[in-house]
This record gives C-alpha cells, sequence and structure tokens, in this order.
C-alpha cells in the first residue's frame, strides 16, 4: 500500500425500492422488489465517472470502507477501492450492489415475499447474469448513471461485467473482466452440483423453506462452503501455506484433525454456514451454471460480443484452476475476432482463483494503470 | 484388444484366516482376521511367477474373470490380465487380495468382531499402507511365495507397490507404480476430508455404529462418491463426453437435473452408496492421507528407496490432476538418486486418473513391453 492510500472511511448501505416487475429469465415478473447498495466517492457534474463494482458468489454491495469506528472488517474489496487505490475514488463514483437472490439485503429467498408476510424461501425465482444486469441497470437509471465508466467484477463478477457489455453497449466504457470465464466448463458444473447436492440432501434444507422451521441446513452449507474453498486456492498455494502440517505432531488415526489444512478447511466451513444463507448459495451456483452469452447467439461468442461498444481489460492468474488463463485467453480471443479493444494481463501467482481479492503485485499494477487511463478519460 | 486375449474365465474367491495378532501402526493388534483373495494362472514350481495387484479406494480382490457364466460385470481390472494380455496368466500367477478394512470379505468395520458378534463399526482400526503390505506379506507366506515377480498397483495400490519394495526389499522383483504418488498433497488431503466430513456429518452416520440402527449414511457416501468421481476425470475429458449439454435441450430453472453431467454424477453417486460401506470410505481416505514412506527415514525419500532391491516402472497420464505426472516424477528422480533402476512412461491421454483403469493404447504397450520383460526373466 503507497503512503497516499487512504480508506473510503465510513459508509452507510442505502436501499432502492422497485415496484416495475422485472421480467426474468425464468419466466417469473418480480415485483416488488429491493436492491441493497452503496456508494463511495462523488458522481461528477456530467455523471460519467460512475463504476459498478459486481460480486461473485458470496460478495455483496458493501465493497469498501467500514460501517462504524471500531468495526472489525472492512468492505470485501477495501484493499481495491479508496483515494489512491487503483479503482480511486478521488475520481471515481464507485457503486456497490447487492445481487438479487442475495442474502445481504436486497430481495431474495431469506427476505420476505411482501404478498404473503413470509420468507420467500423455495419460492424465490432462480436469477440469472443477465437478469441482475438487468436490476443493476434500473439501479443505474435511478442513480442518473446513463453510462458506466467502468463496469468491473471479479469471477462471477466478471461475468456480469461481460454481460453488461453485450446487453447495453452504450452503457459501458469499459468492462473489466477478472479471473472469469465466458461459460462454466462441465467441470464447474460438476464442483457446484456437488455442492448443491449437499445443500439440498441436507434433512434440515426442508425443501428450501427450512426458516419455518427454525433450523438451518449448516451440515450441507459448511460441505459446500469447504469445497468451494479448495476450488479457490491452487494446489500450489495450499502446499506452501499448509503442506502436510500435522496439528500435534504425529499421527492420532481417528478423525478429528489431524492435518492442518482439515483444521483451516474445517474452520472456513463452519464460519460461512454460520453467516450465509444455503438458498442463496444455490442460487449464485445456478446463476453461474447458466451464464453462457453466446447461447442466444448461435453459441458463437464471437457474434455476441459483436453487439459490444466497451473497451476491455481481461485479467487472470496462472494458478487459478477453477477459471484457468486458458479461460481468459478464449474470451481475449474472442473479443479480437469481433473487433473490440482488450488488453489482456495472465498474472503470475501462487493464489489460485482468489488472487483477484488479493494484491498481487503486477495485478495492482495492472489494475492501476488501466484504471489511470479509465480516469484519465472521464477528467478530459 | 488382440484375437488372442482371452479371459481368466470363472474364477473363486478365497479366503485366509489369520490368528497371529498383526501389529498396526495405530497401536492395536488386530486378531483374529480375515483376508479375500482369488488368483488366476499357476504357481511355478519355483515360486517365481507370483504377481500380486493391489486395489485402490474401492477396490477388492476380485480383479479378474467372473463368479459365473451369466455374471454381468468381470472384475475390475479384467481387461488388463488374463491370457495374453499384458498381465498375462500363461506366465503369471496372479493374486488378488482385499484389503484389512475393505467391504467386500476381509476383516473390516461392516464384518462381524469374533469378540462381539456385532459389526466392528467405529471400533475397527484404522489402517495404513504399511499394514496392509504386512497383511499381504502373511497371505504370501501361506501360499508358498517368498518373492513376488512383481507388485503392481494404480494410485492407492501404486503406494502398496511402493511400499512393498522399501518393507520387504528381498521379497518384489518389480515394482509397479501407476497413476500415484509419493505422498498426499495439502490439496489431495482436502478433498479426502471434504469426503470423509460428508460421511461423518450425516445423520445416519451414528459415529460409525449406523449399522445397529439398521440403517446407512447413504447421503455422505454418495457427496463422497460424487466428489471423487470429479477428481478421477480430467477437465478436458468431462468437457469432451458432457460439456454443457442438457438433459431436455433447455434451461428449467430448478434443482431437478439440467446437465448430463448432474446426471451421470448423481447416478455414480447413489450406485456406489448402495453397495458401498462408509466406515470402509473413510477408512481408506485416511490410509491415504497417511501414507508417506519417507517419514520413518527423516523425510528423505531417497534414503527410503535406498533400502530397496526392486526395479520400478513408474507410470503416469497427462490429464491426471489427482496425481498428476509432477509426482510421478518426484518419484522417479528419487529412485535414480537412490540408484534404482527405473522405467518411466508419461502417458498422453484425456482419462485423468482413471486412465490407470482404461486401455489407452501406449499405456497398454507400455504395460505389455515391461511385463513380458518381468515373464522372459520368470522362464529364464
Amino acid at each position: 500500500m503507497s503512503n497516499t492510500e487512504q480508506s473510503v472511511g465510513i459508509v452507510t448501505a442505502q436501499s432502492a425500492d422497485f415496484s416495475t416487475p422485472l421480467e426474468l429469465a425464468c419466466g417469473v415478473a418480480l415485483s416488488p422488489y429491493c436492491l441493497k447498495y452503496e456508494t463511495y466517492g462523488e458522481l461528477n457534474a456530467a455523471k460519467s465517472n460512475a463504476v459498478l463494482i459486481c460480486h461473485a458468489l458470496s460478495g455483496h454491495h458493501h465493497v469498501a470502507g467500514r460501517y462504524a469506528d471500531d468495526d472489525k472488517s472492512a468492505g470485501w474489496w477495501d484493499n481495491m477501492i479508496g483515494p489512491g487505490k487503483p479503482i480511486d475514488t478521488r475520481y471515481f463514483f464507485v457503486v456497490g450492489v447487492n445481487n438479487l437472490g442475495g442474502c445481504h439485503g436486497s430481495s431474495g429467498p431469506a427476505s420476505l415475499n411482501p404478498a404473503t408476510g413470509q420468507p420467500w424461501g423455495s419460492t424465490f425465482p432462480l436469477m440469472t447474469v443477465p437478469d441482475w444486469v438487468c436490476a443493476q441497470a434500473r439501479l443505474a437509471d435511478r442513480l442518473g448513471i446513463d453510462r458506466w465508466a467502468a463496469v468491473i467484477g471479479g469471477s462471477l463478477g466478471g461475468m456480469q461485467a461481460l454481460q453488461w457489455s453485450i446487453d447495453f453497449p452504450e452503457r459501458v466504457a469499459h468492462a473489466l473482466v477478472i479471473a472469469s470465464a465466458p461459460k462454466l466448463s462441465a467441470q464447474n458444473i460438476a464442483f457446484n452440483d456437488v455442492a448443491r447436492q449437499a445443500i439440498l440432501s441436507d434433512p434440515e434444507f426442508h425443501g428450501g423453506d427450512f426458516y419455518a422451521h427454525g433450523v438451518v441446513p449448516r451440515r450441507g452449507l459448511r460441505l459446500a462452503r469447504m469445497l468451494g474453498h479448495i476450488t479457490y486456492l491452487s494446489d500450489d498455494g495450499m502446499g506452501e501455506k499448509f503442506g502436510r502440517m500435522l496439528r500435534s505432531g504425529e499421527f492420532k488415526f481417528g478423525y478429528d484433525v489431524e492435518f492442518e489444512i482439515e483444521s483451516y478447511l474445517r474452520y472456513q466451513g463452519d464460519k460461512f454456514s454460520d453467516m450465509f444463507d444455503a438458498n442463496t448459495y444455490l442460487l449464485m451456483t445456478k446463476a453461474l451454471d447458466y451464464f453462457d452469452p453466446a447461447k442466444s447467439y448461435d453459441d458463437d461468442l464471437v457474434a455476441a460480443l459483436r453487439r459490444s461498444r466497451s473497451r476491455y481489460l481481461v485479467a487472470s492468474f496462472t494458478s487459478d484452476w477453477r477459471f484457468s488463463p486458458l479461460r481468459s485467453r478464449e474470451l481475449v480471443r474472442a473479443l479480437v475476432a469481433a473487433d473490440r479493444p482488450v488488453s489482456y494481463g495472465e498474472i503470475e501467482s501462487t493464489h489460485g482463483h482468489d488472487a483477484f481479492l488479493m494484491l498481487d503485485p503486477p495485478y495492482v499494477r495492472l489494475m492501476r494503470s488501466y484504471l489511470a487511463g479509465v480516469a484519465a478519460e472521464v477528467r478530459a
């Protein structure tokens, strides 16, 4: 962190309520619904400096800053956003939004269905990336933002950035697609389905309506998160950090923790299952599976991208095997074939998929320099 | 399959009971115990043509042939063993054995503890690869086999072949270590622990004593197998076979099967959970985690291998990411440093870890030519 970097400080979440029905891919018209969001920095007079941050599977609208001075943790991308940071709030008006179906204040399975006064539970509709982009566009309308200086996201967030550039070509100057993929592979879907089956088969899931039973499918969600976590880290990274280190120096010949990696994973699973909604987890993995912007263009990604008027930064990480550099290169090749301007960074890192949340110096340099260019355009 | 290849035909499983206590790594002295095994071919007069097949996580003693003419499936390595096949029963006396802790007839958690008349369940001791090798050595004694012409195994089976060559240097002429590793990585252990947690946290596991409750932790075992299965296949292989193929041509927006890969995995999980013992699954994954022949040699694999008097064939498969070629090369480097004769084959395959059970032509050629050499020695 350089000396001039600062936090965005104390922030406050806001809500936007919408009554116009949102026509979802699944056929449901959702109405009314609420989007929880936060903003940092100032929208300029031309309203040309707005940047949208799209979150990944377990993310939300609280992207930077803290809610109070004694708040122990900051927003999930606080290391990237703030005065002097790569997404520099001295120049950009930054918007973070919790997607529909989330569990952090936007309408979702755990929130109350106004029609019944009960949690939506199993009746909350499944969402797709295009659905989210439509909802985000309505929030942009509400905020008076016609065109984003940049839409930025990692992983599932990167998919939203990509979709924005296809569905709203005139509204996205730059799309930053980080550690992402143009669609999931069979292996990606397979991992998601094991995670889903863990939740769906938990006796306390109750078909998604566990709220009424006063229980939570903690076992299933814990397994889903443990498995997910393995795919966020690299084999090498786990090897460096944990290796075969034993908790007590010798084998215990039982099923309690023996290796430190077991302790770490179980801790991650426990922590997550205490704070995340199981239905949201399911819904987010389905949105990942469904994502395939080429599908409505005869499976031709180049044709889909020809609609775009955006410029792109695509970035991947060498040790990311969930969405490997090969998947980003697929996207870059398609962008080039579609005559879209694209910069591509393949960043050496041992942090695996999680690298998009970390501060590997070449990654920070790439983001800083690309976004400095965007900021210069905005000021020009 | 060449025209001269034949099945070993109808086979019969045999049992060997042992009363001398087996001192296990965990501290327990197991007694009495039973080993289920099969043999194919004829032991020659010099008793020099015996080959031991060691099984992997879900394997057993039924390695080749069928139990009856109308038996729908043959032994698990029937494609590799028989007259005219790479492990040629015209020359070799082949022995398959179900390891202790298994669920196919050898003493294990689901078998009756003679002391109580009840299933061992949670009281069956955890096993290690060296424990299995000791038990197999006693079976070899019983069969009058002083020295194996070859000990052969893939994955966890390869670990047993390696351990044999270290623990009983005079008793192994050739060790064939296929799609294996000198020890598990943190990522390998992590996957195993998620599988274990799925079983251990299944309400029907009952601490391992589910037999008495008349239930089976099917949900946990199903998840464990689904997850395991992903790690047996390669990303590319799954992509070629399943890709993003939909069951019904369009998205259903629900949690039933949408993608063919989901259908395949769930089927594999269901089938396995109907026929395999959950305690055995746990025990096998622990044996994998514990395997580390270098540990008792100051973590020096070369020092461990200097004890060996065997020659080696090490083979790996390019798309195997569970035990990647890098892990086999580690072993080969250590064997070279320990002055052991070693042949190494890195086989191009899209079959992932499962490739060791398949018939990729370069793999078959490698096995055939190496074992022809072993057969020639035996006949000389």
